[in-house]
């Protein structure tokens, strides 16, 4: 079993309740350590202090949190009020983060079993179980899709880089825009990856190093403020990051600093590539500026190393914390999903390619 | 007396060594604690770990710096050894930082003293002092002047980001970025100001937000990624920062993460100021592509909270961390110093300006 699997589930068995069972990357990449859930507030928690992060992932483990909502096991419960308490969970679970949509497309899956369902509690649960591990897999089938889609852009390049992280340990497995740097790595074809930090909560420098480094991939730690220099000097080839929600227009929501990658490539004249699996797109918004940018506490700021470390800002002065940003769509060369390439994004291309 | 003050200084009396008397920006805002100097490896090892930084303040240290050299009290000791040793002492600490030119400008003064001397040995040291004395005065003179000339670009202006610290802190007083919201707020005229935290070392969180939120001007910290959604939000109506070295032609090199905003600030047709004395131009340089740029430890981006706290990127991971980057010219909307203002500056008019 890999230690480093970043959901796992075990379903409700023998009277053993189910569990998900996180990788918790709050500790990464000093310690290795996972945190088992077995009840909806510690998935609301984990969710939301980013134990587990990164759009995909965060539908997933809400699809799993699901099913740990405590209904009845008994033959003879009811069944509309173990709906009621499942809607209940569904609707609390959605709450936890307003930016990634993969959450609530997630969470509407679970929903779609749940009102349709008629015939006993335990089948429900059962089903419940069922859909939620079947979002799983097609995550999994829709990263490496998106790795295969996305490789051959990125198959005359060099040096890479992305910002925040957008890989395995965000998905299922493979990412989203780490996936085509998996699938050039398996065909022999290694990049090289400069990974911003990214502030506040150094996604990049603790994630992003650490899940190449692993793979063997060879990773530089940059800090967010030093991508513009190296791209002035030649030594970024292409960027790619991944997205928590993309409007219809083809504007992208991602990890603050994503949005001045994109401005920098542009200048630079470098292609800026999203990776994201269809779940991500927000048809129902025009623009990336209907799209809610979560606000975080400015302690996160204050304190780069937690609060157990020495506060970096003065008492009483203001901080902000804009968890994402918007890159609109004129600065992205190209959208890559599970179904393909979305090239220079517009309204039209992108209903073209979500109806497809 | 303030406890807050850069650079302090005590002339050698009565058999009473010389002391340079710091503050120490490293461990503020939490401390207000000094370190005194009083050889000449204290200094270079207090400009180095950025125990003073900011270059018009480490050319100020510098200069106090070279009055600590080991020469002889005795009436009859040699001239031409107390010169040798002089000299010795300038050539080390020049080698403490290559970017910033101050340094470099400031040493040179001293050298010009030791070089044209004759007389006395303790003639000489009282002669240094005095130097090194109106080096620090007259520091405080052109940082009024910039407050001065810049205060009439940001006149109307509510809300300004600036990078890394140019302030107080930075120089004698008043500092140079800093000092135009000095000057408008002792006219009544106070400024709201977003200071970038500025990583890897945090002198925008830690010190620009530390003087500003002492003197009573309204000051916000952000990570240096959020800088571009904040201008695209219309929330920044000019950018101000100071140089470490200026070329002739006007490119600008200052700490890590100025080139990027200068191109922000462009893409959103936002001003982009620098201010400096022109002590901080080298009119020998054609362009900033010739600037030195200090590369420093790579512990500096893995510890954010220094080498107490937990590392974090992955050990095995390579990190860069250049201190500084250029800014082109064309970038540039002005440039301001105690002389005045070049708006759009190009050769012809740096030069001009340093001739005038």
């Amino acid at each position: 079993m890999n230690e480093a699997e970043t959901i796992r589930y075990h379903a409700a068995q023998n009277g053993r309740p189910a569990e998900l069972d996180l990788l918790d990357q709050t500790k990464l990449p000093g310690t290795l350590t996972r945190l088992v859930c077995t009840t909806i507030d510690q998935t609301y928690d984990a969710i939301q202090r980013l134990v587990v992060r990164g759009a995909p992932a965060i539908g997933i483990a809400a699809a799993y949190g699901v099913t740990l909502t405590p209904v009845s096991a008994d033959a003879n419960a009811s069944l509309s009020d173990a709906q009621a308490l499942y809607r209940q969970t569904i609707d609390h679970l959605a709450t936890s983060r307003p930016t990634a949509v993969n959450l609530f497309w997630a969470l509407d899956r679970m929903r779609a079993i749940v009102d349709g369902f008629s015939g006993e509690v335990s089948e429900l649960r059962k089903q419940l179980a069922t859909e939620a591990i079947r979002i799983h897999e097609d995550d999994r089938e829709m990263c490496r899709a998106i790795g295969r889609n996305g490789a051959p852009l990125l198959a005359d390049c060099k040096r890479v880089m992305t910002h925040c992280n957008a890989g395995s340990l965000a998905t299922s497995m493979w990412g989203t825009a780490l996936a085509p740097m998996y699938h050039l790595h398996e065909a022999g074809h290694t990049l090289e990856v400069f990974a911003d930090e990214t502030r506040p909560l150094l996604q990049g420098a603790r994630l992003t190093a650490w899940e190449l480094h692993q793979a063997g991939i060879p990773v530089t730690v940059c800090t967010d403020s030093m991508s513009g220099s190296l791209m002035r000097q030649g030594r970024v080839d292409a960027v790619i990051v991944g997205a928590d929600r993309i409007a219809a227009n083809g504007d992208v929501a991602n990890k603050i600093g994503t949005y001045p990658l994109a401005v920098l490539a542009k200048y630079h004249d470098i292609p800026f590539y999203v990776a994201a699996p269809t779940n991500t797109f927000d048809a129902e918004l025009e623009s990336g500026d209907l799209i809610p940018i979560e606000q975080r506490n400015g302690d996160e700021v204050s304190y780069p190393c937690g609060t157990d470390a020495p506060r970096q800002t003065p008492e009483g002065v203001a901080v902000v914390n804009p968890a994402f940003d918007v890159a609109p769509a004129e600065l992205i060369t190209a959208l890559i999903t599970e179904k393909g390439v979305i090239p220079e994004p517009n309204t039209e291309k992108v209903l073209a390619h979500l109806g497809a």
